[in-house]
């Protein structure tokens, strides 16, 4: 896959600006390579954008009563999630069309993963197919899925994905019709020239219209329907585990785990779905407690920086997902970007930890956050 | 009723400008269009424009704890108020000089209404006959009454309105004097030329004065004694439910259920009248409570997007009125521009409840939503 | 005193520029017309000025939930403070220098104030003695007192006040020493040439200094060893009952009632001495509560519109003072601009009370007020 | 050492401008005067300096309820810290690279603590070796220690103190690692040519390599598996007492007295450290409950004004500590400028307690200030 010059202008990943310091560098860096129309696809969200600041700005509410006084001499990220072992709690989250972001696209992004140690969550919306991802890497993956109203499509996808060797199933929950983004309808977003949907090119076998129309006609296809009542026939299709991804509410995750999902993703499509939905970060608490250790809990949604991973841990996420910050790194550098990104925010992470006194994620409990009363 | 090109250098309905995705563009566009006065008579609030401002900003500050895994694929937004089925949660709030905004006038908004299978309220202070208004459409339709000191002529103006077709009476409780808009005062505003408040031709037979100095003098006729006791007179006047417009306090709103009445409609005029009241959604659901189902809620003031209404219906209002987007859907199509503000709005409002689970205004309730804790 | 013209430039009182709608258009216009240190002086805080903003940001915070549907055909501003009747509730409080404001000085207040019915409580630190402003009017006024280390000095003043027939003795006690206000010492205010303290001519006998020095000079004088002790000695220095201005806590009020003071201010002295202080609004209630009726309780401090007038009404206070509005009213038009000011706040007030369905100041209770949940 | 010109095109103290009458008035001209990479690095705080902004912005959250009718003719600021008698209860915090500054240096600012009354404390980190310091003022100080990796040579670092005859040892516990600072790492921040870590010259034999590559090299030498059992090594290295620096938490702070701490310093290291960690203001009352009187307890991060020792010590803190106000004041005028800002602070917060109605610091109790509710 192309890292040889179809990439135009753009420096190689040898060259990659020096003084990427943080996640925000990333992203001003990213801004200035992509399309306007690709990067504004990637970091918009729904309607007026409330949830999207919400969802950043939520996490600068929670104070770290660090530690002292604890050796902290060699912190250590690694966990578990759905028993499977990495090295770093901190997830890529399933994003749409890596391509479009770089040459490198899925298979740059896989590879990053693995060399991290953590998991890829593919999303069904790659631009290139959940074979190919998982040829590009042996480490442990994930498959997105979006449940379409073609139940047998929705079936063969998941049989694709324990054939290719996938490791659990997540399905998105919060997207029974699209959100709007008003930048893309504004701007006349459309997948550029060459690529495609790859996981449904069958689907699509009348060829796909293109730009947010695109958007929509994928969407038409998702079962509006769904229930909790469907989880039980999402588990029969494969021996994969379920995780179901955009749950905010404590009931709502309860009854999933009464439908027999093995993970949690509290998430509201990083802003992109229901504009006014709560952030993330408030929402993992009340969900951690109605759970109560029968299913592992993440969350994904404005996480920037090592204190934020921290704080969420802290609050009882297992792990949690990061998806924007992924594509900055992508755009920037193709695979390495993304290697890079992990390998920042880890660093970030394992500085928190250390300077809030815990040497390992186990230790990070809910008595070391609090929420701001200064402000 | 003029679209026939009076309107000068407007672009007439078929032209109108695409692009406008959201309330705000609306606004925008009729902001263009309007000369300074009518658009600043519109728009503007009471003083300095706290609770113009506070009406619109409190929506923020409640979240939507949205449901997942419910069926969605066929969500709906019919309902009743005052016994009457509507299409729409989402009503015309009553509002002065349709004809202000645009040739079309209240015909035009009273169409649009009838095509979207909701409710207009007519205002008192209509360029346009209430009789006039009646004959152009036969859905249903309230009257808004200001109780005039010459309570003949009040009188009269309830039996009008019944002999007219209209379906109730609503009363506006909140204007015992005018309140300051300083906009008016310092711009001079003054009806334009060839408009006048036809309801009340025969009360102004001296020729009315122009300008705000207009509103003083309607305003003088007003009758700051109104009470409680008052409704009783109103309700006999016909058989039309009586609704009162303008309560934001539990007790009140008990009084009023006490006096018979059949609705409430939590206002505080758009912010144009006591500048320090509570915005009216912090204030829906002590009223709701108070009323205990022996009346209908409504509410208006600071509606912008369908997540607001969604809120407002969670929060207990059987419905809402939007005002001024209807004159901006007004002010830039006539009668067409309502109805795509309107269509707007709804399709809005069904895209939130189907993202929050919710297949029908029924499912709207108080535990979708909470105060935000992040700001 | 001179009205004749001494003032240059300025328009004289028949020239009062229209459309000064508010108090913030009354600022501007003083602004535009006063020197700068002078301006300065008289808008100025303390330090960081925390406290200045808190003031007036602070009503802003309570909301009215007004109530409909009363008799308020006839809205009475009529109340009495220290058992004399006044016509509003909103008295001049003590200011320094108002001939440094306009010609008309202190004698234009006081025809002000007893030209709209109130009283003008007139400051040690006038530029006219207070003999001259009692000799102006015939109406209730009170004495505004800095207790000097010169008790005999102190003592002079007191009989000098009851001798000229004041009506009360304001004793200020938030001033022990001097808040520092930094744009005076920034531009080194001093008293305009051909103004001095004409209360302390005797005790200045050496010739004042100026500028901000003078204001330290003057400090010098108060007796930072003042304590409620004190307070038995001034009520037996005349007949006059004596009221305690500058109070913000419940304990120190309660402990002035018992010491037999008849009245309480609420103040931080507008900002100008301790940055850091509270709200006085949101004093109100407390003291009010710790009083028990026992004595009047006022309060002073960003009180700008009809409405925060209301708000400290409805909180317990029995009137409110306001300075800086009055000085506006001066600077621009003399005495008659002081008339228009508070012909201002009287007609704003009168309006919030019709709105808010209060016919007399004796139905502001606390249940028309509460904090604003929006924010 | 050098006030002799070696300073460059900077005025001499005798020229120091007038006019800087605040703290911030300080920094502005400090900033003037210094080169960018010094004054970056002594007023940035790690990563997106949350923290930094918080412990200043925590402060306005915290009101004064001041008392009024107090003798406060003689406000006395003496108070005692580890049973050492002070003349006023701010003290100059650590802080590393004086003569990075101003040619006076680590002397310079040892003098001008001897000159007020008050207590250096030197920082490992300084500039001037530990000795120098010592023999330049006979006044109490203390010695604040880096624990490193190398036992012998941490142990050689206090015997040195001791021998010096400094008072008591301040251990940092913030800084198990370094904190990240942007504007250092982006500017490339360096000891200018000359200086050095003169009490690390031992240590650092192989030359120290230069630039914030510098800080790492230091803080690779800390050791990271420093706990609570090993303040009681520390103890007994030597007979000074030992104070804990950089603790938010009660818990924390109590397991620090039961290891038979003398001090503990409420301290986030200006903010440099960890960030996301709270104000410090706001962790005062938690850990001097948690003490409850078995050691002093002190506060430094955010200190700019007065009022905001007088909120410190209200809260329960015996004395604070004032560390970038002193860099400016050094930077500004030498020893002199670090007199006057003491100078200044002193004054302020004297002026401050006689307007709070306290005529000593043992009068500042917790029923003095409160948390804001009008924001």
């Amino acid at each position: 896959v192309g890292k040889d010059g179809k990439n135009g202008g753009r420096e190689g990943k040898a060259k990659r600006p020096r003084k990427l310091l943080t996640i925000a560098d990333w992203q001003r860096a990213a801004r200035q390579r992509l399309p306007r129309p690709a990067y504004d696809y990637f970091r918009s969200g729904a309607d007026d954008e409330l949830t999207l600041e919400r969802n950043e700005r939520a996490y600068d509410d929670w104070v770290i009563w660090y530690r002292v006084l604890r050796d902290v001499s060699a912190p250590r990220l690694a966990t578990t999630v759905l028993g499977q072992e990495i090295q770093s709690p901190i997830l890529i989250a399933p994003t749409a069309y890596h391509r479009m972001a770089h040459p490198d696209g899925e298979l740059g992004t896989a590879r990053a993963a693995a060399a991290r140690g953590t998991i890829l969550v593919a999303s069904t919306l790659a631009t290139t197919s959940l074979e190919e991802i998982a040829e590009a890497t042996r480490a442990p993956k994930w498959f997105q899925l979006y449940v379409h109203k073609d139940r047998g499509f929705t079936k063969s996808l998941v049989e694709r994905a324990e054939a290719a060797g996938y490791d659990a199933i997540v399905v998105t929950v919060d997207t029974p019709v699209l959100g709007r983004r008003l930048r893309d309808e504004r701007g006349g977003f459309g997948l550029p020239e060459g690529l495609r949907m790859e996981n449904l090119v069958a689907a699509l076998a009348e060829g796909p219209p293109d730009g947010s129309t695109l958007s929509h006609y994928v969407a038409d296809r998702h079962d509006a329907s769904l229930t909790f009542a469907d989880l039980a026939w999402l588990r029969e299709l494969s021996h994969m585990p379920v995780v179901v991804k955009g749950v905010v509410r404590a009931d709502d995750a309860a009854a999933c785990v009464s439908a027999g999902v093995a993970g949690i993703i509290v998430s509201n499509h990083g802003g992109r779905q229901l504009d006014g939905a709560p952030a993330t970060i408030d929402a993992v608490s009340g969900v951690v407690d109605a759970v109560g250790g029968r299913a592992d809990v993440l969350v994904d949604g404005g996480i920037r920086r090592g204190t934020d991973v921290l704080k969420a841990l802290a609050l009882g996420a297992r792990a949690v997902l990061v998806g924007r910050p992924v594509l900055w790194g992508l755009a920037v550098g193709g695979e390495a970007g993304v290697v890079a990104v992990l390998e920042l925010l880890d660093k970030e992470l394992a500085r928190a930890m250390a300077l809030a006194g815990c040497a390992s994620v186990a230790e990070l409990d809910r008595g070391l956050v609090a929420r701001s009363r200064a402000r």
